[in-house]
């Protein structure tokens, strides 16, 4: 069950500063222009200015600059968004979670699930797995052999971990998610093509998230590598022997060629594709939907890819594409003509 | 099992009028030219007429002003392809799900399933959970604390609905569905990640599909909010907060960013991207494969990108985009420069 | 357990011919760069020459005219791949698996399972499914009525068949793939959408392999179909009676669209979009994230798309497409203007 907090407990949550009554009672967290009696809110983005003057709420997170504009208590900090993101944790409803394993699941005789651990109905450990203490197995699992969860993993429900997948610390898994599922290798025998084994595997961090149906493949000969803190939305695909470095963050439906190496802290916004075989330098930063097809060797933002218009405005301007080689040769054409008459004068 | 139908019934069933035998005995489906006696087809596309004159099939559906060209007896109607759905849904195999809970499944003591409602094999429901009549949960489903499925709504199998999901009545789930996923919140500290618990849940209406691996994630605070009729395609992603406007479909692969509003009787074909925090008004439809990047106010078919074309084609022209500014510069000083010698003259 | 082998025995398996000896044992594969000894690699792309001359790899698989480059034992042959594909599968570690149904397995008294077939923990089979022999159905999978598993097909875990479904011998599907969902066919009836039933369902050759949280769906009328030797990566949507020819492979978050047919020893790259009721010829390969929108009747390379570049580069140039029409109408003028003069002159 949720509980309420004290405002100065949330202050010290959240690292802010405490400005206003300690003692009030904070029971949840709500939108500016939402937010009643009892209710935290935060103000971030100046787009929402006008709705501070007038909340409702009990209190606001907000930068030093904004107090004087607050009409309510305050935590004040130089990152708001930082100190909220602390305090909705504060009223996450996350259950409580028994110890043990469910009489349905299956567990082999030589996997090792440690004492704090649960294992939820209908999962399914292979021998071998070794489940750390403070792990979450939610229901309907399944769990290859050899598999390492680490210390307070938590695999939410219907994830599935094939043979030798390494999950560090406090890892989040979400429901549907694939890791360790064969890379795709194929080698081609006059037109037929035949299976090359992925005997690699996929050896992951501490404190990594990985979103709902995302698939990450085993390596070839090596492992597939996520490193410490990177964020993975849904339906993300990583293919084979693939490496991800450090904190960085990828956006949902976007999809990752085999062997490439993307750097630590970079971004890579939604439905984003990047080809095989080529590296993303740190501090690479990728817009939504863009296509990289070679090796990104500055930090920086890249983009790509023609947005959508009014159809008719595309369909008489899109053909035009097919004749830009032609226009650019006709243009430098006529400047030369142009030229050679203001030579000719 | 599947029966036959007089003629009668079927013109009945999807509101034609029936021109002909009325006690012919139909007992399937099929295309145009692939059918034969006993079975029915349809005539909705021009492209196909060839095929009507000659047909095998007992029956044909279609338009009043298509009658004289058909050799068989008729359903007319001016939606034959609204009549077709009617009569295909007459043969539908699906088989009789008898209502009870499978001895596997593991139903919370807590949970509560109307007795008219039916739990497959391996299927797992938390406490709170609420199920409603003639509900159909196929097996291998995970559903999480609290979760509330109004009548007649099917999971097929597979699917999960974390906490406090709730469906309307007559929806209908395809396998690998994630409901209720964590939206993908994060605040920057120093360069590394800290989640933004995610507090709201997905509220879902009346006779809504949604596709097989389809992803939809819970609010932020608020709900992500699908309204009646819509439908959802297969490997859609939906983020946190997102509201979809009754009777909207949705191509398969297509992605929506959070806080995004989509309204009513829009459709998205597949493949199709949609940032975050924009507004798609009413009657707005985008093509295959477009990325929608700001808010469309106006009804009408919006289309981006670049088609596929012979790589040599390609090649030589998309080069020159990154001169495209170039160029434009270029042939406005070489208008300029023809205008003034026209003035010199 | 993975076992050791002389040179001679992979020669043998490889179909490569042995040079040096004979008896050498090998008991792993390994990287150019990285192989020890009792370690096999291969030696496939000149960009790797550096690593063949200092490789401390027991022996190399390469092509004839790289042999006088080997320091070590080598198994030569035309394409390296392919003899390295076969010598990877020799020292895959897939586990022994028992034949026989799980205790906590759900077996329809009316399926049939073949004694020498599998059924892992948790996976549920309904009436009428029919597993051919050696089969191996991993943990958690669903089987839909009738469904039909030719013989060595293998389901990792994880997968759910629908009614109907048929696949044919030595296919090997991945975890979270989605075989016989309904196709998405909607009729509208004045704004709110009706569904047309799937009746048809999904057939599938042999050696077809599907990637992990892939979805198929079933057909309206007919089947949706998988010739032999097709090779799905993850996350492909294939939409209702889609058929794909024999040994096409497909990478990773490709979708097709309805009713579309594409050719034998076709390749499309990752990212893929097709639209529907089109056709690919044979040998026909489309570039990463192309769309293709209409039929290609030719084989060759088809591309699509603007690539990802600097942000600022693409912000000051892409704004300009849509003005590419009139950029062109401009340039035909001045080149008549300009002809004009010289005309006059």
């Amino acid at each position: 069950m949720v509980r309420s907090y004290t405002l100065a407990e949330l202050a010290q949550c959240s690292g802010a500063q405490l400005r206003g009554d300690a003692d009030c009672i904070i029971h949840g967290v709500e939108s500016l222009n939402g937010a009643g009696s009892g209710q935290i809110s935060f103000f971030n983005n100046s787009k929402y200015r006008r709705y501070l003057a007038d909340t409702k709420a009990a209190a606001v997170i907000l930068r030093p600059e904004d107090v004087s504009d607050c009409p309510c208590n305050a935590l004040v900090t130089d990152n708001p968004y930082l100190a909220w993101a602390r305090v909705t944790r504060c009223f996450s409803s996350e259950s409580q979670v028994e110890s043990g394993i469910h009489p349905s699941a299956v567990v082999d005789a030589l996997a090792e699930v440690d004492q704090s651990a649960s294992v939820a109905a209908g999962s399914v450990l292979a021998a071998g797995a070794s489940i750390g203490p403070d792990v979450q197995i939610g229901p309907n699992c399944v769990i290859g052999r050899n598999v390492v969860l680490g210390r307070g993993t938590r695999l939410v429900a219907s994830v599935t971990l094939l043979d030798g997948v390494r999950l560090g610390e406090n890892c989040l898994v979400h429901p549907g998610a694939v890791i360790g599922s064969d890379g795709f290798g194929l080698a081609n025998d006059q037109g037929c093509w035949e299976k090359v084994a992925q005997l690699g595997s996929v050896t992951i961090g501490d404190n990594v998230e990985i979103g709902a149906n995302t698939t990450i493949d085993r390596g070839a000969i090596h492992d597939t590598i996520i490193a410490d803190g990177v964020k993975l939305d849904n339906q993300i695909q990583v293919a084979h022997n693939v490496e991800i470095g450090e904190n960085t963050a990828i956006a949902a439906c976007t999809g990752i060629s085999g062997s490439t190496r993307i750097g630590a802290g970079c971004t890579l916004a939604g439905g984003v594709g990047v080809v095989g075989h080529i590296e993303l330098a740190d501090g690479v930063h990728v817009s939504g939907a863009s296509v990289v097809s070679r090796s990104l060797r500055e930090p920086g933002v890249y983009t790509g890819g023609v947005l959508a218009m009014p159809h008719k405005t595309w369909q008489k301007n899109i053909a035009r594409i097919k004749q830009l080689d032609d226009m650019a040769r006709r243009l430098k054409k006529l400047e030369k003509a142009l030229a050679d008459r203001s030579g000719e004068k």
